[in-house]
């Protein structure tokens, strides 16, 4: 329960405020090669694991039945803004299906970020499902599952087909047994399964790797993380992390966040796997946490590690654009 | 540094987040009845000690002047939505001393609240400084410095005749030093200052019940906190966490939050007041123990425990109105 504060918010010379976490990288082999805190806690991974999730679009034949490219994929494993450019595609992808908005069971809501909600109060009504932060994922399980002849209805319900074999991917993946036991209702009404944080970075790493996977799912993997690399915005969206995080290193850096200050990362070329958990769910100390991680496996002076170093210890700029503080990682993830 | 953890976040049956944190009651003596963490540790108070800094306002006579009621003196106590009314009322305070919105030096930002923001968002280009959060407290130290005739140009900084005199009201309500040593600038740039959490809840039982201070101090205390009191909204404003805690029992609770997790309030009746910090600064983490705080002091089955209670142990409701989870506050805070 004692994890280690992982990222300290300062105000001038002053710590304001603590994160505490838990923190691991594992290789190709699953092998945990730096942990912090107890990584074999079972964590909700919410939706960081969506490129997993995706997995079944892809292997089902589905993303090529209806010509899916890197963007329809990249949405697929998104938790978008809602902007114009993710409602259409998300919109899109169903229209290849025969479907619309109204087989989509996320539900609706306004954008949490706000430029993006300043345009939709301007340019809409209200939003609707393909608004959701979701709505690429939950287009993607529609176009599953119609490609795959399953009636989409009550797609989000744990008894569904397609959530049952979402479980048994992430089984695989994960190392993890998955059931009611360790279950609860993500955000979207989907189901989320706590899981151990190591299990989740293992998970990640076959994915980046394709160790130890069947050569179909080897290539799945290979192909979903790829299209998120190839059109980062798809994946979150103007000044989120996520895409700013792969935008660092083209190619070379997948990311993915979820709810509740979890962050998830893959250096494929490297073979490495990244997973973070902020103990009290703060968005800010996983971002700080995951980007400090990701600069340790950088040159030292390299661009990268310098735009990665500087998302890890950023300043905190009040509203007359004053320098007040700085959020950064603590020793604890560098040691 | 190990402070209890104080609220966790369910999701289903499962604790997904944790957040620790430290809390105090105090008695009008200033002895501690409650407390729970390291409450000895300085807190930077932000927001919450508004009320204080409020002080000069009534005490110059700048109040009465300027002929401010109950509204007036709430809003300067204040961190509101930015609501139309807010707007308005900060705009027409500065207006009773021959001033615009030209003099207040908090800078601009837009609403943090969402359906706030939506409505800024469809009938203005974008905010000025009146639609800070912080304005009214800005408008009244204007006043207050128009009113005692001092320049108010530069009255954010360390050395303007109004920070020295609010540096000195707020030491002698908390009984700490305060100085460049324990000294940050604030979101809005006016200095803030680190005290002990025990400190602050001793200056809020000061305000709370007169003990201890010179008449005049006395009486504008009580008036400042009557004035929040019988107008909550323009404290903070619609569906906030301030606003309702006053609601659920008007002229008994008084309550300010702050950002970085901190929350005062005040049971003047009871005499007593408590302060709580949540050390991830976390808001949801604050608000849940102030208000499981203040429910132990209302009687068991009393519509005002049962309101605050409710508030202290909320669900978690996600976009499709399905119940997920809960926010609820520990052990750590009933024992």
């Amino acid at each position: 329960m004692n994890n280690p504060v992982t990222v300290e918010v300062m105000r001038g010379d002053h710590v304001e405020s603590r994160h505490r976490g838990l923190a691991v990288v594992v290789d190709g082999d699953g092998d945990v090669v730096f942990s912090a805190g107890d990584v074999e806690a079972g964590v909700f991974p919410r939706s960081a694991c969506k490129a997993m999730q995706a997995l079944p679009l892809v292997e089902s034949g589905a993303a090529d039945a209806y010509g899916f490219g890197n963007r329809e994929l990249a949405i697929a494993c998104a938790s978008h803004n809602g902007e114009d450019a993710h409602v259409e595609l998300a919109g899109a992808m169903l229209a290849r299906a025969g479907r619309d908005e109204s087989a989509l069971e996320c539900g609706a809501h306004w954008s949490s970020d706000q430029a993006t909600l300043i345009h939709q109060a301007r340019t809409i009504d209200k939003p609707n499902a393909l608004h959701n932060n979701c709505s690429g994922k939950h287009a993607g399980f529609v176009c599953t599952c119609t490609h795959m002849g399953v009636d989409p209805k009550g797609y989000v319900g744990y008894d569904h087909p397609l959530q049952a074999e979402i479980r048994s991917v992430m089984e695989s993946l994960t190392g993890a047994v998955l059931g009611h036991d360790n279950c609860g209702t993500d955000g979207c009404s989907i189901p989320t399964y706590a899981v151990p944080l190591v299990g989740l970075a293992r998970g990640f790493a076959r994915m980046g790797t394709g160790a130890g996977l069947e050569a179909g799912r080897a290539a799945a993997s290979k192909r979903l993380m790829e299209a998120c690399m190839a059109e980062p915005f798809y994946v979150a969206g103007t000044k989120r992390f996520c895409t700013e995080l792969m935008e660092v290193a083209p190619g070379k850096i997948f990311a993915k966040t979820g709810a509740e200050g979890v962050f998830c990362a893959v250096l494929p070329e490297k073979g490495l796997s990244i997973a973070v958990k902020c103990d009290d769910g703060a968005k800010r100390g996983a971002e700080a946490m995951i980007a400090g991680l990701l600069a340790r496996y950088f040159e030292p002076e390299s661009t990268e590690r310098e735009a990665l170093l500087s998302m890890a210890q950023r300043p905190l700029i009040n509203w007359n654009g004053i320098d007040v503080g700085a959020i950064r990682v603590t020793d604890a993830l560098f040691v």
